[in-house]
């Protein structure tokens, strides 16, 4: 059993760092995750370097950045709140119109202060909540921001399980967006995993699990560790995993065990679980996007709860610890065990009997106390044809997956079925 | 902008020319087509020659044809209706009883004549309207029918129009029933297109328009030209463009992107229009079902309003220009200029780009000016895969094809993605 | 036509035959039948011989088994009714307390005595009805069992009739089980269905009907001949022929040509009919779960009125000529009659011409008398690609089997269509 405790102390001790696509908040969060759990590589591409079409940024270091009218009352202040500046903002230092300031400012609902995040502009902006703007009716202010531009690498954590079988599972959660709680327990999720995983002996699959900047990192990954991805046979991205709404998948592009095994765990603890064929529409989409994106198609879902802008305090400073539920956020973790539980044993196996097998001869029987004993034996025996899966063979009887953990167990132990 | 009276005029003129298989009035009514637009080809196939299990007959022609009463007043004669003869009608000159007479008379509802042929035939009849055949009432009569019979050729006359690729779209229109008017608006729809695209730049499809005599046509193309359908992608057979029916559809044997587009274009205009699945019943199928027969198998299907045989004008003398509406016919040439568009575009595309495109980079996010611009970009983007056709694509994004006729001009012109 | 009360001498002369899995029953069985129709073929595997994980047990003859009380009273006698004893029961004399022998006792409801066989299992037990149990009061019993066991051989009986075609229909039906009246007018409808097909010249298939023991018949068979079975296209094992309810079906695991006939021909009779999927629950499934097991896969669906286990008669003593139903059991083979003669004709057929044939020059126009006459023409000319069967042609046209019978002979006749 993972302590629950000790992956929450964990995101909390994440949240605070300031972290943007690369560089230094980015490096200490991952030495954090560290602390939990040792990461078994960080892959990294240099600022300059060409992925597609894609170019990675320099690293970018905010001094200060604030608004102040010309008495010199900071009005804004980026040492309030880190969201005050758009992150890849350039120096500047001047006097500007409130007519010319507000076309530089992002404003949130009430006392929202939005994330804007501008890497490939050569341009400043500010983001104030709506009640802030109210109170900025001076004709002029100054503005000030000091910002510094490096060459900087690119950097994607990972913790590598290897298991039984070269296969993959590749876990991924966004690392690069500074603190909003919600989004960052998609990060705490794939470290439950990575510790559960670590924790089981003799796993069938080997699980990859990322810790990456957004999009620009499944895309660098693709094009300067192209054999990367050669074995992923599915997986999912975490994200929103502490707020109240029900869990719901989005599926990767072609269907694999794991989207089909996320569906039926999902509808184990909740029948009305909601899952979303493969879509690509922007401001619904995660890293998935990235990962199934053509050219690229490695098979990754979306596991979250509420999905992405589809909330107030999404990617404002009002997604924080105000915001989510630690009771929501450890029942996510229970619903990874289980899944992950799912997802070992969703597999291909297939008979290597000929004809329907004596089962008494196999010492099965005695395990067999009442007749809905037998169902699943019935069924493991009657469709294990290689092409179906454990979860096609479960629907087909109406039993619960449950029933079959054991019978598949003891089948396999006798060799009269074997994995493929 | 194609001047649609011009084409009424057209219409106007071939009508009252009086048409069979093959002979004058079938050249004739070729001749008045190329006033408007110059064939390319006349496929000529001499009478007696064998095409699979038919054989072409020889040309008819009618001299006189009609019954008097032994007075010699002429009650039925061919001359006051060219309905009045079945074609292919043997000469004769006979004293008849009433008895007899009324075995070899077709009877239509109320005032309609109906058009009788009996290619195969070696006989002789008259057609009258119900109104006529009670004035029928002496016990003798004389039939008088001079006729002649001499080797022709079968003629199927072709407009073919070159485009980037040698692909193909069939259209096809039965010329040779005499004069229906709703029958003969397909060979105007036909005519309409053949206009349409001469006068389009650099369209991808060839086009290959044919003014066909009925079932002989298409199965004596295909016997005699057998490579001449060897490239068509999917097309139709147009009939019945000019009553107060909505348009419907019935696609070809397997379905084509054309069938697919038809449907897509007719929904455009109407929600409830039907689609037929591919059928082959007698008395609802016209040139469609040589085409689409087994053993040659061209893909077209049939665009109408009216459905064969549905309605009591049905190739009778009453399918006049009294029965047609002039603004229905032009509101099927406006939905052929719609199909003709989006079949141009309702191809395969593929994506050149190798995982998400940066589009900044491509100089298309200043064509993006509001959120729903993105989305036929995201789905461009995120479906090109070469196996969904565009409209594939347009139906998973539910908006509509027309929003994605910029984005997908930019894109291919960016080279983001290739025309296949 | 068969003679309908011949098969059912022959049902109650087999009927009281003491019958277990291998035997002087199995084999005056046997005999039985051949005086109506010779065996072909027996298959024979001897006593200890393996096939797959299953070993061939012993015969097993009983000679006497009782229970008295210590006065010398037979309570239960085998002597009055086999199902008191339960097959393959080792021997024993020996003084047991009420206790004990309600241990080794199997109880009926209410009259019915329950069939229980233990081949692998080296035991003995009793059957009784609930009636009789409740008169065993006493404290002790004598219990006496005479039975020997000596090395035997199971035996297949086969009936071979060779079609036209080397491709086979399968009819399989338990004849292992004693003296269980539904149970065992399967095997009469196998008889019927060999009368039938000697019976009729030049039928297309060839036909493999067998009588089995349950289970390891089939399996002994794979194993041993198992070449036998490379030629089945379908067929189906026959049960329960006899009692008040309606057929039903069983479709075998992959969809056969003959699955689809079973179906249309059911529903002709009784359009609710019920189709089920092939399954594999203990319980419900007859020697079909055999020859569909992993590894064998050859091709069987269940037909039969009540399904396995349903009816309380069911392998009971209660299952007899007075719970069966002549009338119903007549009907069965009436609808036996009926579909083999559909399964002849659900073939795939394709045509030789080159486009739509022109009907005339067949002679076929005179057999088209109306509109109607022409339907099945039409959809046979339309859809004889080669990859449609019959039904599938014949539910596309919306018409009933029977009115394709004379067009497909008379197509195929002029060799407009090939048998493929």
């Amino acid at each position: 059993m993972i302590n629950k405790e000790e992956i929450w102390d964990l995101f909390k001790s994440i949240f605070p760092i300031y972290r943007t696509l690369l560089g230094k908040g980015f490096n200490d969060s991952l030495d954090e995750i560290s602390k939990t759990i040792p990461l078994t590589n960080i892959y990294e591409v240099e600022s300059g370097q060409s992925s597609g079409s894609w170019k990675i940024p320099d690293e970018w270091i905010i001094h200060n950045a604030w608004i102040a009218d010309l008495d010199g009352n900071k009005i804004i202040d980026f040492k309030e709140n880190q969201f005050h500046i758009w992150q890849y903002s350039i120096s500047t230092d001047e006097i500007i119109s409130h007519e010319e300031l507000i076309k530089k400012i992002a404003i949130g609902d009430e006392d929202c202060i939005p994330l804007v995040v501008t890497y490939y502009s050569k341009r400043w902006g500010f983001s104030v909540s709506a009640n802030q703007f109210e109170k900025l009716n001076k004709d002029q202010y100054r503005v000030y921001v000091e910002s510094e531009f490096r060459a900087g690498k690119l950097q994607i954590g990972e913790i590598f399980l290897k298991g039984r079988s070269s296969k993959e599972i590749l876990i991924d959660a966004v690392l690069s967006c500074n603190s909003l709680a919600n989004n960052l327990s998609g990060v705490l999720g794939a470290v439950f995993i990575a510790k559960l995983i670590s924790q089981t002996s003799n796993h069938y699959y080997s699980y990859r699990i990322l810790f990456s900047p957004e999009t620009i990192g499944p895309i660098s990954l693709f094009h300067h560790f192209p054999s990367l991805f050669k074995n992923v046979q599915g997986g999912f991205n975490l994200i929103n995993l502490a707020d109240k709404n029900a869990l719901n998948y989005k599926t990767s592009r072609y269907p694999t065990l794991v989207d089909d095994t996320v569906e039926y765990t999902l509808k184990q603890f909740d029948k009305d679980a909601t899952i979303f064929k493969y879509d690509v529409l922007t401001g619904t989409c995660g890293n998935e996007k990235a990962y199934n994106s053509l050219g690229i198609e490695v098979p990754v879902g979306a596991l979250r709860r509420s999905i992405l802008c589809s909330y107030p305090e999404y990617d404002t400073s009002k997604d924080d610890f105000g915001f989510i539920d630690k009771s929501k956020f450890f029942e996510s973790l229970d619903i990874l065990t289980q899944l992950i539980q799912n997802i070992e044993l969703n597999r291909y196996y297939k008979h290597t009997f000929i004809g329907e097998p004596f089962l008494t001869g196999y010492g099965l029987f005695p395990k067999i106390e009442k007749d809905s004993d037998r169902i699943p034996y019935d069924y493991l025996m009657g469709f294990t044809n290689g092409e179906l899966s454990l979860l096609d063979i479960v629907k087909l009887s109406n039993q619960p997956l449950q029933s079959f953990f054991e019978p598949l167990r003891l089948m396999v132990e006798k060799e009269l079925l074997k994995e493929i």
